[in-house]
């Protein structure tokens, strides 16, 4: 049984550690794998959208163990869920967003699979890990916690037309390389038109990063199909001076295609 | 069979690499497992504490190995330790304090377990992944080397009532998230007492991070049973200008409970 | 069967994550192992040292899947090898300059054991991983794609002596800790040598990092069996600027040997 971890945890403190050998305690011979560690504190947001990258290419029956949660320690519940033929184990905080449509979501509840409670700070080790383990282990979801039909949802906005015509999305992520990653469809993309992104205005899509000089801007059709933009060898991020939550638009250029300026 | 991990090498230059092929190579099958690999260069004292804080959730056999050891290449002696149904191997060096009290501690000596002298700087690779794959592949702990007496030890000191009357202990750690982690007792800070930590004297402790306004200083029950120094959504390290070592005391407020100022 | 991975993806985004699930997907019950993921962005040559520095630890048959990919979507091809009894699967940069003299090598061309085409920046899940599980799942090379004769290659300049009778060669390498790898063999350096480096004139090589005073500069044997120079707990990299390609020669000194100035 495979049992993937995703956290904001690092790698220096061990906590990550302590995690893994819990599982391995209750679900002897598991595989466990990582999605990712370094995710920035706290971002729930961001947590999710690195959970529906990574888990959708996992076999059947797989258990997702995601510990990003801001609330450790308060009344937010612990959730269970099966969704897409594969087990999710996380803080109800919205971070399961992508699967939750349609899914069968359990609240943990206290019991025998819990440990004694050892404080309020790494529910991780103490209900999180234990869960996933007894998931991985056999432990059928409804000996979890009670079924519920209120998990907390966190939906994105999806990208819309405005009054002045443009077609007007958002930056929904920045990667480890500065790339800013889109919600806009790369089909609605044609040719001739432009995509405003802070000051700049883009021509494009570039069929590839390689495609542009070092150095330049460029929309590319990112690995989710929605459009991303790099530049090459640097970071459009810092370049642009946009985080998540920058608004971009595609517009018709005057003209036709026109390039950065 | 288990091994876990624990460096300072970090994840980009294929020392750890490396040393999981020499496992591997040993101990065909084995399940590694990180602990961590960001400590911080040659911290031996947070090495401790990580392995301390992950080593007792694995299964009983589980294979320990621990490499941070700025004097690799000198006269300090290789450690393999059976302690607590589980093996360590380590630089003699006090990594090992939290499980050596009560333990069987070899040194390991040249023999046909390890390969060839390649140099004095990767030890890691050279000397303890050989061991600690032999010892997973079922070698006895006998074969690797004489049984000591002597292994360097590394005890903290303990809290104390200091002169006027305060309990006082010290930050042991500063954890990725910049939470300062003390070696006072949780049981030991009753209601009306405060903690004194660099200008600070906070109430508390808190229920979670939660409970306290984003950017606020707060106290609360560690992981580990002991009080910690959190700002919420922030560093309390930084925001306070310490790191391990420094002094912390708990105190009998003057009228009572007061908060941060 | 073992895969190991190689990005330069980091551990924040997922991409390692996705990659992970492909492999498993396609190789059930493969043991994944980490070779690094910090290399930095788009460095073949740092990568290339990687997969030298830990490749040859695993054993026969082990499957090396590299991605430090700065051409992906643009006309590279993609490799999949065989040499030294184990399989590599990488971009055709040269990443796999240290295994291709004598190797199969074959280019993977679109064909049932390739998903459809989702856009131009993952190779790493759309076309690495899937062959990276192919092969370890048991699909012969012969299957991926034409043998091909002309790998891009990229040899390392070798030592040389200049004219001035000194012993020419480079910085190949920063790590972690700011170590500077030479491409200088420890042999050539005999007693009564100098290394000149930057700014630096050193004897040595000291039998360990510890063997010199905090901070100073120190030459030792490198866990490749060439000469390394390092700062006892700092950065050498740091401390004389310079970086991968800078020049180093041996010389005999002025009388015997010297020590740093």
């Amino acid at each position: 049984m495979i049992v993937t971890l995703l956290t904001d945890f690092g790698d220096r403190d061990g906590f990550v550690g302590a995690m893994r050998g819990v599982v391995l305690s209750r679900a002897p011979g598991a595989t466990l794998v990582d999605l990712a560690h370094h995710v920035p504190r706290g971002d729930v947001a961001k947590a999710s959208r690195v959970l529906a990258r990574a888990a959708p290419y996992f076999p059947p029956g797989t258990v997702h163990l995601v510990v990003v949660d801001p609330g450790v320690g308060s009344a937010r519940r612990a959730l269970a869920v099966e969704a897409a033929g594969m087990r999710f184990v996380a803080p109800d905080n919205g971070v399961l967003e992508p699967f939750l449509t349609g899914a069968r979501v359990h609240a943990v509840s206290p019991g025998p699979l819990l440990p004694p409670a050892r404080g309020s700070t790494f529910h991780g080790r103490d209900v999180f890990a234990p869960i996933a383990g007894a998931l991985a282990g056999g432990v059928a979801l409804e000996r979890i916690g009670p079924r519920v039909g209120d998990p907390v949802r966190a939906p994105a906005a999806a990208p819309a037309r405005a009054a002045d015509g443009r077609f007007v999305g958002r930056v929904v992520e920045v990667d480890r390389f500065g790339n800013l990653i889109t919600d806009l469809p790369a089909e609605g993309f044609a040719a001739g038109c432009e995509l405003h992104i802070g000051d700049a205005r883009l021509a494009g899509p570039a069929p590839c990063y390689a495609a542009v000089e070092p150095g330049a801007l460029a929309v590319v059709v990112g690995s989710e199909g929605t459009l991303e933009v790099a530049v090459r060898d640097g970071s459009a991020a810092e370049r642009l001076g946009l985080t998540a939550g920058a608004p971009v638009a595609c517009a018709s250029a005057p003209g036709g295609p026109s390039s950065a300026r």
